[in-house]
């Protein structure tokens, strides 16, 4: 088959199955799913746990309040039908990007049991892994590294999780670290090894 | 370092920068974005290129209204306002994929300059090839492959592009493939040779 103007590439016709993709690619893909406070330490666990995983040769990508909030979901603000149309669509995203078999990071407080398990139903069996990122209310107000807490106290912030809208809790999550009480090491290490428990990484 | 329970993986921390993601995943993302009619091959081109890509070592992955109306977008229907939401949200998706250093096809019909305007907006200089998949609409309502030419000369299906909506032809693509007077092989191999010519790929 001659392609092109000069070259001599050929190639199987036709769409990719997700199988073939993983063959390709040598990679399954995963959605990890980070939830919890404000201040909790979920993207600071999801750069850590992208840089080990991209260093070990694993394609891995974090979708996060920085990449989302200003572009994709740039036109919805936080009452809690924004906040599950966010969810929603992150949850969407995260599929795709699941489906070119990378493993995709989330890290979005995602307050509500419902939109997490709407997120959820929406991945391959095995292909979700909920990771509570717990931590008391009262060490990430005390954190306060954005000054979120503090603003919304005095009222300048509505609707923020925590102070003055609901984060209702992992009941079944495959994952729970302790930010209060576990290192960053600890933190991202207990998903690492998950992963490989489960087969999607190959690691020492 | 120590990571969780019994591992000794080391790792930078901090967030990996687009040239670091560069450097360990080893290829640059670019936004292959086709334009066209209904029917004009968008999608065939799209899946044929994405093949060859991987094939060849390439982590390549299509967004089309496949895996985007179904998912990310079930929420928009067709009118102009809603189109152009379609299409924003594609690009910003596309701009994460790319991030990722994926090479990304979009293929939709995003018959809107302006659209089509935004979406090359948001990505990188030199990392947004516009491709105008060219068919006489007589040719593409020959071929009515599904159907939809003939719902929407009956009036089934309202607001149908070259029929009851317009379309506005790009004025300065990078890439033109005309599918009336093109073999598929070539078509694809015209887009090969140009992200070669980029420095986006090493083929043969």
């Amino acid at each position: 088959m001659t392609v092109g103007k000069s070259t001599n590439i050929t190639w199987h016709r036709g769409k990719v199955s997700r199988d073939d993709r993983i063959e390709l690619i040598g990679q399954r893909g995963v959605v990890i799913w980070l939830t919890g406070l404000s201040g909790s330490g979920k993207s600071t666990i999801a750069v850590d746990l992208e840089h080990a995983l991209l260093e070990h040769g694993h394609h891995a990508y974090v979708l996060d309040g920085d990449n989302i909030r200003h572009g994709l979901n740039r036109n919805l603000g936080f009452s809690p039908d924004e906040r599950s149309e966010n969810i929603r669509r992150i949850g969407e995203v995260a599929k795709l990007f699941c489906d070119a078999n990378l493993i995709t990071i989330a890290a979005f407080i995602s307050p509500y049991r419902k939109d997490r398990e709407g997120v959820r139903a929406l991945q391959g069996e095995g292909e979700f892994i909920e990771v509570y990122v717990k931590c008391p209310l009262d060490v990430c107000e005390g954190r306060d590294t954005k000054g979120l807490y503090k603003k919304a106290r005095a009222g300048e912030i509505t609707d923020f999780t925590g102070i003055s809208s609901s984060y209702e809790e992992p009941t079944a999550a495959e994952i729970t670290v302790d930010t209060s009480t576990m290192s960053l090491d600890a933190c991202v290490g207990t998903i690492i090894d998950y992963l490989r428990e489960k087969g999607f990484i190959q690691l020492p």
